[in-house]
């Protein structure tokens, strides 16, 4: 990775100064009023300039009536008014001598022909100005590792986890007023919502992403590249350090469609961007949620060095299941050494195959289920054979997902394959306390076993591509 | 269908009298004394026998030394005691004049050669005494409608809500023991596992669940079937009344020899079964949660009348994701009406296409969003170019769940197509709770919109399937 300097992103992200167009409504969900509260609250260490033409005063802070009237200089501008407004707006920054705006303003592109116009209008506008655009029709960003966000919702949480996930997107979908990124165990860097991307795109955010040191996995959703050659260059050569996941929308021809009047984008053909994202090496994901379900396993554990995959059940359908899931996944059940084979009978004689199905030997020896864990998941991590793991536990009615603890924290230190986790029970709120107590120990937990061992898939896939190019 | 006569397996769902054999520990979680304690605490009209050399009282009922002992006649015999003991219990119980039991024993064909030959002989001796199997290594059936179980497992909630679902599986996972059946909203009328199938077998349950008016629809989990040809045939009638969802075990090779060792069962080419399934209008799914998950909509929905389907979201973003969801299961992007698109422009000038994108009109008038969900939805449900339909609310920080339950009541009125439902918001638990008040009315909600549209996938395939045998 080259030396870090500056870029266009950066002003985005770390500004020293901002101002903030819009309603100071205090209160109310969403504006103005919204940004320059977060900003208060979060600690943003720089200056914050509301202005409004007829609010006097938002939190505390005074309004201005025109930009023109502050006296210190303005990086960034957070424009939440109607879009009516916002050429004025911009040609006003420019006199200022502000360098990028956020417009969150919507009815642009996505809103039709004369919307079109109205965002041609403006990005020339911004460009004679010399100010960069992030939107129109955006949240902004959200900088979890400066405590900077321009993103114009409540969130109605706070406290998201400082942490290595970079999400770019072309939707507000990710956004903290639509995923509980409060309840994220892994930890997020950077949100850039690019909106109807009229300027700043996604090989801008990736190679900001790609340079920035907080962030070690990106994830991507995009519905269309503009600069197909750029992306490849960009992102095959962050792919070689840090993982980008990317859920590509519209795939369909209908799909396809539909975007031309969500954010006036174009898709190209769905082969096109295959072959791209696998030139480049990016890990391409199936729904919404992938983004950050899937990245929690690239985040917290290591690749693993092959596609051979062992597996602990607690039934044999289950381990079937793992199979099934494993052939589609790309991964193989991983055939165990003599030596481990030997180890599990001698836990238990029981224990002859593989999948590890401590079922029938916990069925005999409850009191010793945790242990026949430890002890199982010590020999695959052990064994040559075995390139990464999947763990299936279970919380009976007589049980407290507590009693995993041990187990949990004796996981959490063997740390040099990839391990995810599954698990089932007569509770789903049981379930969900063991998720938690599984992921605060790092370990990725997924509501289906399918979606575990996928994404084990993905990174075995992942980690060949790199070899190939190391 | 033909007129109800007996079945053998009315015997294992309604015995007048049933003998218990195994430990009668009071207070663990498995064994012979939780089936005698479930039978007492669900009601069970008939006369309960718990039998065990030394044990004196079980729940306050006497316990028999010796099957002989007993002075009345015995139905059915719930064998849970280690597999050495069920020879001889076997032979008794034909002694007795027993007509069925279930061997929840386990040690028998899924645990070795060995454990095959006990399995063979046993099978033997069964057939010999006139006894009809279900098992071994089974939960045996709980009969939900009327309250009657062998599930020797505690389950650890009361109030299974019943209903229409009957599940047939040849793994213990579908049992109370293993899913919150307790929070299944859409009820269930008999689960049967079949354990290693030596005589019962899944022909023989979906005969009987064919013929039972309490089950509407079936799940079936198999792994393989040892006749089918009467599958096909038994499937194929059923198929034209009630679905059948089907998860196969085993699809890989690998997967075919786990299963050898697991239910001693013997996998044949996936694709024949693929290709029995698609001759039986069966619905197969793809994974462990589907024959719960996608069940609801197939209990609580009609049937499609074709595959087009209408969408409302919040998001352009979410309705690409939707029209991709679509696009693989199967279904078409219905084109609306004129009369529907004038109608929608008369709610709001944003709503000018399909998917319905409630985002900007409620960005602009948030206060009127209920309004315009049932309105939307009218306009979808009445337009005759829709056949089913998706609909995707949202939970922000300043909202209740509950706010949405005039909508939810409104949609529950309209029953003319299928609808399905999906969710988001910062809150996780928001959104189930969402999703309880959604499921109260009747309407079934996913945790993803991919698994929305996909069951909604099955149901255009399966009503195309039945319209072209009528």
């Amino acid at each position: 990775m080259t030396e870090r300097t500056t870029h266009a992103l950066d002003v985005f992200m770390n500004p020293k100064s901002v101002a903030v167009f819009g309603s100071m409504l205090e209160g109310w969900f969403f504006g103005a009023g919204v940004v320059v509260k977060e900003l208060l609250e979060s600690g943003y260490k720089g200056s914050i300039y509301p202005v409004h033409p007829t609010a006097r005063m938002v939190n505390g802070l005074k309004v201005y009536q025109d930009i023109l009237d502050i006296e210190g200089t303005i990086d960034l501008a957070v424009i939440i008014t109607s879009f009516k407004h916002v050429p004025d707006i911009i040609r006003k920054c420019g006199e200022k001598g502000v360098r990028a705006a956020v417009v969150v303003s919507d009815n642009f592109a996505e809103s039709g022909s004369e919307g079109k116009k109205r965002q041609d209008d403006l990005t020339e506008l911004a460009k004679a100005a010399g100010i960069r655009l992030i939107g129109p029709n955006t949240l902004g960003v959200f900088n979890v590792t400066d405590a900077f966000t321009t993103i114009p919702y409540e969130k109605g949480y706070n406290g998201i986890k400082n942490g290595p996930l970079g999400v770019i997107t072309q939707t507000g979908m990710y956004g903290p007023q639509a995923v509980p990124l409060g309840e994220y165990a892994f930890g997020v860097s950077k949100i850039i919502d690019l909106g109807n991307m009229c300027d700043i795109d996604e090989v801008d955010c990736l190679e900001y992403l790609g340079n920035d040191p907080s962030t070690k996995v990106i994830s991507l959703y995009a519905e269309h590249t503009l600069r197909p050659k750029r992306f490849l260059e960009v992102a095959g050569r962050i792919s070689r350090e840090k993982p980008i996941l990317c859920l590509k929308g519209g795939r369909s021809p209908e799909a396809a469609q539909a975007m031309a009047s969500h954010t006036g984008s174009m898709a190209g053909d769905d082969l096109l961007y295959e072959a791209l994202f696998r030139q480049a090496g990016i890990i391409r994901v199936q729904e919404y949620e992938d983004l950050l379900d899937c990245a929690k396993t690239f985040i917290s554990q290591p690749l693993p060095t092959g596609n051979r995959l062992g597996i602990i059940t607690l039934t044999g359908a289950m381990g079937i299941a793992c199979i099934d899931a494993a052939a589609s996944a790309g991964l193989a059940l991983g055939e165990l050494s003599p030596e481990s084979r030997e180890k599990l009978a001698q836990i238990h004689p029981t224990l002859r195959g593989h999948p590890i199905d401590l079922g029938p030997a916990s069925a005999a020896n409850g009191i010793e289920l945790f242990s026949f864990y430890t002890r199982c998941f010590d020999i695959l991590m052990e064994d040559e054979n075995i390139d990464c793991i999947y763990v299936n536990t279970y919380i009976s009615s007589y049980m407290n997902p507590e009693n995993y603890q041990g187990v949990l924290q004796h996981m959490s230190t063997k740390r040099s394959k990839p391990v995810v986790t599954w698990s089932y029970g007569p509770s789903s709120q049981a379930v969900r306390q063991l998720a938690s107590l599984t992921e605060a120990q790092g370990i990725p937990f997924y509501t289906t076993t399918n979606h575990a061992i996928r994404t084990l898939g993905y990174m075995a896939r992942y980690a060949l591509w790199k070899s190939q190019r190391q």
